[in-house]
């Protein structure tokens, strides 16, 4: 889903580097269903302390709403979110500079859904590609109306904070479209207050899982970022490989070596080729190794920081009251802004 | 549509009076899109100001944002909603023992939408026949997500003050099943919370317009309780009838002239048989006197403390800042209920 991922997805930017003279406001997220892996990270969590650091200004939604669109029960929200900042601030975010909030906790923002309802036909909502994907996959027997908006919650995201850009997947660019919509056809009928939000295209590489398939933490082949050095060797021991002794770089053709040659090109900043070579015909138990000493020691900062930061929670807690009170400043903003344009008392 | 309504609905309330020893709590409100007329008056006001004299606590919900759900766009929604305000402490409702507000000036009520929507399925908003019927009567060229969501909206409205009671018509069934089914959901999957709000149905009295068609101030004509006694005078002047000068009762064969006696009757408290009896054979001519009379000399008082009220448009302004404010707390409330029971942050 546009904004929020559970997987990879993000964004190399040397464009933005080039065209941030002005503000520029970033919206990014995730669920909060699980602590952060090794593909969020080269998917997007490291293209936003990057994007940061080039004085762009970041908002991360943790989408706890999203949770429930597609799945009866949310389990550990709060304690997920909270693990979520601990991602976020050991991977270098800021969160001096960055607006970290939970979407639950901000009225105003979610009492844009109305007007923007307004802005949309039931017709146009139907035919979203990517509703219509998220259905087809959802975990749920039937199709909750809070799937069928969520479109529309992702444009009230987008808008309450009027953000500039967001990185999205290709995949994602049907969302944008209807948030871009919403903001053309409020600015049309009523006054312009929205700018419409520009896509920042992933390029970001695909890791896979461990197993082969899509990496996810509840299918037990994804390096998290706070796994301990000994459960990222046992995964990466446990890691899908071939026959073949000789490694080479062949993602279409070699799916799980190919895989690690990218996780240790990733962490040593290489390229791919070079890595593989390097390995040559030291087999799937020298690349296995290899990559298993790049995680660890590519990680080891960012798991110190990690553990300092998580022997306190109320620092985590105080970072999300802080996100939330911001966020809230500039929903309630909005939200006149739009309560005026509309013309209600 | 439930708990507001354009048109005349409302309730007799025996019952209630009987069985209010507890506090109990309705849930009543209007769409800002016109002043109030006679059809409203003996459909819901009166009844209004009556409940609220036998010990129960009015909620009133000023439907702002519903007047975008089947329209492309709301004129003088502000102007509309202290008009609307004016009218109802005009009728005798008591702004200190109720709660006047506007839906749209309290964002954690509908913030709860999100998770509401989670907990109803999109078969489920498509099968509700009264949004089937107003979809046919929208005038808009297709259906919005608004409109769509109607009942999910309402049952926010419903659920966030935990009202006990509704008056509904027959037609807005549907609309209130949608919103119990939304609480028992919510009760069942998380935390028991929410009342389930029963339907106090409407016995009002039909009320049509001077033209014999539904009463509506769009229509030119329905007689606002804001009119002076010339205007009154001159709708009821050209109230169709019919051409037999023996004035009786009979609504199904006599809609026109039974109308206008209902209306006498109605603002004598009188029986209508007894009020056609009295008229005889004076004719149309003679019915129309007396209604005017009839109609003038009911509103006397409530024209004069609108008249009063009118003066300063400030107090109308504090009402519902006051009533918004009031409402702000109650769903805040409700809301950080909710947050705990979902375990989000």
């Amino acid at each position: 889903m546009t904004a929020t991922t559970d997987t990879a997805s993000g964004t190399a930017n040397p464009l933005i580097a080039a065209g941030a003279e002005g503000h520029r406001r970033i919206l990014t997220g995730d669920r909060p269903t699980g602590p952060l892996h090794l593909g969020h990270y080269f998917g997007t969590l490291r293209n936003r302390v990057q994007l940061q650091s080039q004085g762009l200004e970041l908002m991360i939604v943790i989408a706890d709403y999203q949770v429930i669109t597609d799945r009866d029960r949310a389990e550990r929200i709060a304690e997920h979110a909270e693990n979520l900042v601990l991602d976020y601030l050991a991977a270098g975010v800021d969160p001096e500079r960055a607006t970290i909030f939970t979407h639950s906790a901000v009225p105003a923002l979610n009492q844009l859904m109305l007007p923007f309802l307004s802005l949309i036909s039931v017709a146009e909502l139907s035919r979203n590609p990517t509703v219509k994907d998220e259905i087809a996959h959802s975990r749920q027997a039937a199709v909750s109306g809070l799937m069928f908006t969520y479109p529309v919650h992702q444009a009230a995201d987008l808008l309450f904070c009027k953000a500039d850009l967001v990185p999205v997947g290709q995949d994602q660019l049907p969302h944008l479209e209807t948030t871009r919509l919403i903001a053309r056809r409020f600015n049309d009928r009523y006054t312009p207050l929205f700018p419409e939000p520009q896509a920042l295209l992933s390029r970001a590489p695909l890791l896979l899982g461990t197993d082969g398939g899509k990496m996810s933490k509840s299918r037990g082949n994804a390096i998290t970022l706070g796994a301990d050095e000994d459960e990222t060797a046992r995964l990466l021991r446990g890691a899908v490989t071939d026959t073949d002794r000789h490694i080479s770089y062949q993602p279409e053709t070699r799916p799980g070596v190919s895989n690690l040659v990218l996780l240790i090109a990733l962490c040593q900043d290489r390229d791919p080729h070079a890595v593989a070579e390097e390995i040559g015909s030291g087999g799937a138990a020298l690349l296995k190794r290899t990559a298993t000493e790049a995680v660890n020691e590519f990680l080891r900062p960012l798991r110190t920081r990690r553990a300092e930061l998580a022997a306190d929670r109320a620092v985590l807690r105080d970072v999300l009251h802080a996100g939330n009170a911001r966020a809230n400043a500039i929903a309630d903003r909005t939200l006149a802004e739009v309560r005026t344009a509309m013309g209600t008392f």
